[in-house]
């Protein structure tokens, strides 16, 4: 996709390379994705998303024994110092979840620092199981006045563990299934803008507190993460199918963004759509809300009736996510929860090889500026 | 210096142009920088700080009244939310002091979040205000057990306010005037790693203090940040300049990495050496330590005659902040302090001209791997 010729300045290094990866491709075949050379598809069929974090941060898929010995180290690693506690409750009710997990990240490389990269892979850790402990202490302290035990939950996976925290009520097994699958298809993506953010900062040789902050700081953006939580806010507007597309095509004359479809990089369709779209159909059945995906399934066929355009893995994670009593403003957190396995795997790859990233820039501003005085200044 | 045919991979996008800037040239002739087009020599000699800060965030030098009305604007930004100071309380006194720059940038995201790309302006001028405060208020606490009042000082400059709230001195004016000088030499450096990292936090359309904590974070590593720090580690050890320089050839016989000399863009000279190397000298003169200022010129010398290397910015500033009686743990936040105009600069920059920044990676890893059922793995 590099095209030398073409003038490249603040067009955001589209197509350049700005390193290299054994972590995942994105569209080789105009639709793929894979982790270290698996499918998606199988990943997201088979796996549990600790097997995922493990294939991504230790280099291969566990066995039965790894599986079990890494989920037994996630869970005790769940419960948070009472300093982070005390820094959660002090965070108002109102701040935006994002920066919740972004100050819980940075405190806790106070806490727990970073001394030698030799500690990687073990902070690394720490910082998978604890920010969902995070986001569910800020949220339950704040919305619902519980100071919840982070370390209390009898679910042995991430995905049951945060469904658990985030109410009394226990999740179902079928809700989490569908957050592992979540889960797995967040985990990774090759040089997306907070994964490069998270190199940058890695290749100054920083500490992983450092890196991971500055991930969630940049996932926070509207052009990057948010998209699901964008698509909620909506398709929940909208009662009936015929409703939605009256609505929406108003919405596309007026040249309106409509949130979850197209993509950067996928050309013909986003190979995480249709997993998660399954998964969705299947939870609208027991809901009491069931319209949202019929809502859903008639936005995405005028998107590609009138514009030719394709959900991304965003668009039905935002009624999957509802149909499962998250939320919205939780649904990109969530994509932190998962996300931060790749970002760690990158960082553990950029130290293993690394340049401090610096290029340059084009000068457009002014010639030489004589020094005035400042009595002189107008 | 872009060279086309070179491999790029890995290599940091080095020479690679990945955005414009009107901001900063580096190195253009060789050795020259300037901001908006104004020689740093010219800003080192003649401005204030702040007058630079309102240069780079505001768009020109301002005039007599302007300047006096934004440091009062400043002056009045000092004072720390509650919240903000007990975050500042739970963070331990061994913490690294850019953990606590970090956090404390990020927490403030929580209490002052940016709504609104209008508000860039004002929320910029809090953070520039609050984290000289930020990092004072933690010292005094945590070394010191002394909760400081942010809002109280007499000094109406950064500089005069940073080395007031450091202690129960009143800070000199000739401290003060090198304080000002190095503020505005660290303000700005083009496409550096921190700055970098701001800019692709930026393209997502994060808020501000997401941009500013990433580039902390980054600017943490030792590859960028720390060189000044680690120029002190070396050059406290030596009591006179013929053990210094025992000392260094002997660490040059060995290939040691000498910290504060040589740069990845300027090729003859920093620009920014002989300024504050003068202020150094004058200090040394009131100094009791002064055979620090010898030691600091035999280690130039020595460098010179055998590398060929010359001092960067951060050598000759190891000397003259510890003549003013900093902490050398202080040496990185005071580079926060500073950088965090130019950083702001870059994210309006960044906004003004938007394009999200996602560059390709090279892959590396294993091609198409078969699904294994877990119980069949090794």
């Amino acid at each position: 996709m590099t095209d030398k010729n073409k003038p490249l300045s603040g067009e955001g290094l589209r197509g350049q390379s700005a390193g290299s990866t054994a972590l995942c491709t994105v569209g080789k075949s105009g639709t793929g994705l894979t982790y270290r050379g698996y499918d998606i598809t199988d990943l997201a069929n088979h796996a549990e998303f600790e097997e995922v974090a493990y294939l991504l941060l230790k280099g291969k898929l566990p066995n039965v024994q790894e599986l079990k010995d890494y989920k037994q180290t996630l869970v005790h690693k769940r419960g948070l110092p009472s300093a982070l506690c005390s820094v959660l409750e002090s965070i108002p009710a109102d701040a935006h979840p994002m920066d919740v997990m972004r100050t819980g990240c940075s405190m806790l490389g106070n806490l727990d620092t970073e001394l030698d990269f030799s500690e990687q892979s073990d902070k690394s850790d720490t910082i998978l199981a604890h920010l969902p402990a995070m986001i569910c202490y800020w949220y339950r302290f704040s919305h619902d006045g519980v100071r919840i035990d982070t370390a209390a939950s009898d679910q042995n996976s991430i995905a049951g563990y945060f469904l658990d925290m985030l109410s009394d009520d226990t999740p179902s097994d079928l809700h989490i299934r569908v957050m592992h699958c979540s889960l797995v298809l967040y985990a990774e993506h090759e040089f997306n803008a907070s994964t490069f953010a998270a190199r940058v900062c890695a290749s100054t040789l920083s500490d992983i507190h450092s890196c991971v902050t500055a991930a969630i700081g940049t996932l926070r953006g509207p052009l990057h993460g948010g998209a699901n939580e964008a698509a909620m806010a909506m398709i929940e507007n909208w009662a009936t199918p015929d409703q939605a597309e009256t609505t929406l095509m108003g919405m596309l004359a007026n040249k309106e963004k409509v949130m979850g479809f197209g993509h950067a990089i996928y050309r013909e369709s986003d190979p995480r759509n249709a997993l998660i779209k399954a998964w969705s159909k299947q939870l609208s059945e027991s809901s009491s809300e069931a319209a949202l995906y019929d809502v859903s399934e008639r936005v995405e066929q005028v998107m590609k009736r009138e514009k030719d355009l394709f959900p991304n893995a965003d668009f039905f994670h935002a009624s999957a996510y509802h149909f499962m009593g998250v939320p919205t403003k939780l649904f990109t957190p969530i994509f932190v929860m998962s996300r931060v396995t790749g970002w760690c795997a990158h960082v553990f790859e950029q130290r293993a090889n690394n340049r401090i990233i610096r290029p340059s820039a084009d000068y457009i501003g002014p010639e030489h500026q004589d020094w005035l005085p400042i009595e002189k200044r107008q």
